[in-house]
């Protein structure tokens, strides 16, 4: 690569992006690691995109209509807290810049939302941003028809690299937003023929090109260090009615010894070529020095949208008080007033009828009540609609031609669904839910965990929870599924017993800011248990006693969801022995591990035998029944400890010995 | 659909299709459950692949040079045990068709390959079997490379559907078979344009003919309900040295009400409906009937390979007993007589070198060892070959002018890799491990969760598997991955302290017949801490005293991995203080569950204070820290409660306070 050309054909761009390209080699440096070669790479076209296309104004990085810009391929995140520093973001400094991937700091190896703004979603696992950018640009979409173009009408931008594009998630994304033909997504791909193996194509050699074009985009190449090439194809990606691809081919470390070769991947911390390839940029500044011109020239481009948000933010204030309160309410991520008393209503009809239906139809009801109030509620399945219950009548189904729809047909793609998912939470504005079934939570595993990391609150809808399920088998029934989402940090998992509880578990995970929720709901009937209305959420306490030993205390029976009616069956042959026995359902672990110590043990008392009652695996449950007792805790289990079966589900809970029989026996046993 | 038109253009191959068709119907009317309109969909192109091409035995399904079916769209699983039943497969009697999805039934309602002979895979996961065959595929080539083509010669056949082509695993099994331009791998897909949402044109757009050319496969589009087309389009595909996909047009639930409708998906139960569809199918025979001649018809088909069979044999018997042997061997999945002597020699040698290294090196070091002499072991890494150390230095690259290689470049595929390693293990021959990072176990999740439901010895080779991977922040540092990993049955999870465990799980993961392995390998270099050679391999039983106390016992510090070190500075803090302390490590809690009451109450004997060390979540652990003690026990944990951070692994330790300093601390504030 001639880069003395490169310098000498456009002299004020080159100077600007030699700026990221030398901050990321100090800042490399410094750390002793990270990945130097990506933003060196994709300087030029980060550059052009900011100095000339993206809507943004560094002086307010949450200014709700800005474009997204998403850094898909995190590992080269030194290019976006380059950009960050450059154009003047309040929250990355030089400081932290010196301070990349050391404690406490916002620079983190790879970029992480909730460290500081302008870092728009967390990326590093690879597919996750282009697949989060899905669902930003659906959530714009989505909020244009609401508000009109006046309020909301920005692009999303995306780096992506091989990693992201080799993902099976990127397929599933790609497919999303070539259906649903969203023109406003423009992804540049960082097309350098370099992975850490080696070459690409040692493992891939798909044409990117055709593939693009096959789910329905719009493809542009160019020379990915030409910024007339870039600032053409953007112009040209903007115009698209479909969501555009810019294939830029770059070189990995671009002007370094390591250029072009998978060594470029990593940190380049040799002083020696870090020198040469600082001389060859023509620059001859010391570490994490720019100068002041350049700094400012950078910065006029940060202050760029100054004025295009100022213009914005009175025409916010021309719309009506009450449109301007609900938009920064549903940016706030605030539920509306009236959801409590809508939660109430229900769970007190539900306590009266005693219906008794699986907690997927009680989840059903809940959204026939909760979505008409709450407008940002997006719902949808993975091709499950009708098992997953999760489209509400009044849901009309989102589509090229109807934006305002709010129920999405995602495909048979339960990983792009959790990925898009967390991109419209991230984006604001917009609350969504999805569901699939309980046991491919493993497909969806790697968008859920960041679902948790990056603290927003979606809500996996995951019916067919158990054996209940029946005859699809084991490949259908998760037995493991509950202890994975609970060994998860930050995460609510609910599994309520009935429709009172379905309705309380839906009011917490709505009024979520910063915890994604997990529905963990039946596929089969279950009777409601609920019988006397309370306005109090009892599920927020995670545990509760619902029905108590009428005698003397001997056993607790702890269970949750479809289980807590086999724990009922099993308390009624038990107090009929004479054996005093309480039932606790516990909806939520966390939010019980939560409570004060107090509570805990006046729900759990030390002494009695406990036994534990789940259609799924024991572990995660011997904190509850061997902890916090007095003297050698008693303690039982009665669920799975093998994967399931084919049959029906009755026949299931008998062969696995799941049943109140089977509980009482336990309790006798232990006593 | 003109049904009689296409009666009486065929004839003889309509009513063998019908009987397939008929028997779907009323196997999922006596269910009341299933999907019947794949099979109806698919049965003429699986008719003529059996009749003209499929290369079997019914009567001998195991043997080795078959060709393989694998039905990737697992819910039809009517259409592969009609087929089973009607060639002879010993297994699948007119009973079990009778009792499908029922207990005890080898009809599974989603095909299960450890229930019958004649089920390649298991599949019902969309997206699993598809990549699954080219890991089967894979292993034909490498098998016949070493064998040659007088041995191994067949080919791999699919059946996908829309739901297989969505999934974004279909896109990393495409792009690698692609690349790996697998002639033999033969892919029908069941164009039928419905999902169970609706069309598939709710949800996707995707030209999956350009799709698959952009990844290097040929395509051939045909009416999949015309035999001529069927078999030509077989014809052209088998002289591919490109994979090939047939899209197969075709009427899901064909000649049935719902007929090219999504209900026609699902379960078809509707007697009148079955009496017409039968009808319009000219077959007038009773539920479960199927007429001597057709029978007949189809066990000719079934008996059409046995020549061919015998012929195979007769050549196998013609080399030499020694190859005769080790073909023998690598099929029923036994290590060779050496290892065992090879695994001993390196304990012994590095319990007296004492090597502090990273335990993914030390995976190196006994891979460098039992490659040599485990021709059958096929190792790679999903782009972090370098990271996972899990090439051994005679391992050559599998490629399309190197069909010997021994080494996959998966590319930036986890989960693609896991599902194919799971292939190659099914296809018999091959014993597969791949690396990645611990933490994108999720990733490859629903593959692993398949591995130890399908009883296949995939070894996944985990490597960076705490915070003390450093830098690269949470995105990158597994703590919820071991419990994770732990709650799946039948998975042994191996957390080796040193070199010696590390060979002793290896030794375990390879003599494996039936359970899925993971290796949760350390980044950070670890101190040998086993000096003392022992023959016997201590991690077979799980866990064991690695120093104990030598005074009075007060405290029992258990630990796994990177911790095991740490618990040991402990307890010399501890005994230094004359606080008897006991360290048990703990590589395998799978294992050590799977030992008698009396060796566990051995190891961990109630009443000293137990403390747990894990640089993970405690979920998992109460079972060990709070389980058989006897009075009350007394027990804390050092670990993890959220997600880890970026910066240096040793500051991250001490921040999160897992020294042990804080091990000793614990124990002394449970005194």
């Amino acid at each position: 690569m001639d880069i003395a050309a490169l310098r000498a054909a456009n002299p004020d761009h080159w100077t600007k992006a030699a700026a990221i390209r030398a901050l990321t080699l100090d800042a490399v440096h410094a750390a002793n690691s990270g990945h130097s070669g990506m933003p060196m790479g994709m300087a030029d076209v980060a550059t052009v995109l900011f100095e000339k296309h993206l809507k943004f104004d560094a002086a307010a990085p949450e200014w709700p209509d800005r474009d997204r810009f998403i850094l898909s391929a995190g590992h080269g995140s030194m290019l976006l807290y380059s950009l960050l520093y450059l154009t003047g973001n309040p929250d990355i400094t030089l400081e932290e810049i010196r301070n990349f991937r050391q404690w406490g700091a916002k620079t983190a190896g790879h970029p992480e939302n909730f460290l500081a703004s302008g870092i728009e979603t967390t990326t590093g696992p690879l597919g996750q941003g282009i697949s989060n950018a899905v669902g930003f640009a659906m959530a714009e979409e989505m909020l244009r028809a609401r508000f009109g173009r006046k309020l909301v009408d920005h692009y999303t931008y995306v780096i992506a690299g091989d990693g992201c594009l080799m993902e099976g998630v990127s397929h599933e994304a790609i497919g999303i937003a070539g259906r649903q033909a969203l023109g406003k997504l423009i992804v540049f791909w960082d097309h350098n023929s370099i992975t850490i193996d080696g070459k690409v194509d040692l493992s891939d050699r798909t044409d990117q090109v055709k593939r693009f074009r096959a789910s329905g985009w719009q493809v542009l190449e160019i020379d990915g260090h030409d910024p007339a090439a870039i600032d053409a194809a953007i112009t040209t990606a903007r115009k698209s009615r479909k969501p555009s691809m810019i294939a830029c081919k770059t070189h990995i470390a671009l002007g370094h010894a390591a250029q072009d070769t998978s060594k470029g991947h990593g940190a380049l911390t040799d002083p020696d070529q870090l020198v040469a390839a600082k001389q060859a940029y023509g620059w001859p500044h010391g570490p994490f020095e720019v100068p002041g011109d350049v700094k400012s020239a950078w910065e006029t481009i940060g202050a760029r949208g100054a004025a295009e948000r100022e213009s914005w933010n009175a025409r916010l204030g021309e719309t009506s008080e009450r449109r301007q309160k609900e938009f920064a309410r549903i940016f706030a991520g605030e539920a509306p007033k009236s959801l409590s008393a809508r939660i109430k209503a229900l769970k007190k009809q539900v306590s009266e009828e005693k219906p008794k239906v699986a907690t997927r139809k009680s989840s059903e009801m809940v959204l026939e009540v909760v979505n008409p109030i709450m407008p940002e509620t997006v719902g949808g399945s993975a091709d499950l609609s009708g098992s997953n219950n999760t489209r509400s009548g009044d849901m009309s189904v989102f589509d090229v031609d109807n934006r305002k729809g709010r129920y999405v047909h995602w495909g048979i793609r339960e990983h792009g669904m959790a990925a898009a998912m967390n991109g419209m939470a991230l984006h604001g504005g917009i609350r969504p839910y999805g569901g699939t079934f309980m046991c491919f939570t493993d497909y969806a595993r790697p968008a859920m965990r960041l679902a948790a990391l990056m603290k927003v609150p979606s809500v996996f809808v995951m019916t067919h929870d158990s054996i209940g399920l029946g005859e699809d088998g084991p490949t259908h029934q998760p037995v493991e599924h509950l202890a994975i989402s609970r060994a998860t940090p930050n995460t609510w998992v609910f599994r309520p017993c009935d429709t009172v509880e379905t309705a309380e578990a839906w009011e917490l995970a709505l009024r979520s800011t910063d915890t994604p929720s997990v529905l963990s709901l039946t596929r089969q009937g279950v009777p409601t248990l609920r019988h006397e209305h309370k306005n109090k959420n009892l599920t927020e306490q995670g545990a509760y006693v619902l029905a108590d030993a009428t005698g003397k205390r001997q056993a607790i029976l702890i269970a949750t969801g479809s289980e807590v009616s086999v724990a009922m069956k099993a308390r009624e042959m038990l107090e009929a022995e004479g054996i005093g026995t309480r039932v606790v359902s516990m909806p939520c672990m966390e939010l019980f591990a939560a409570q004060d110590d107090a509570y805990r043990k006046r729900v759990l008392p030390g002494g009695p035998v406990r036994v534990g009652v789940e259609a799924a695996i024991r572990q995660g449950w011997d904190r509850w029944l061997l902890g916090q007792g007095g003297r050698e805790q008693k303690a039982g289990f009665v669920g799975m400890d093998s994967f399931g079966a084919s049959a029906p589900a009755e026949t299931l809970f008998e062969k696995f010995g799941i049943t109140a029989e089977a509980v009482a026996q336990k309790v006798k046993s232990l006593l």
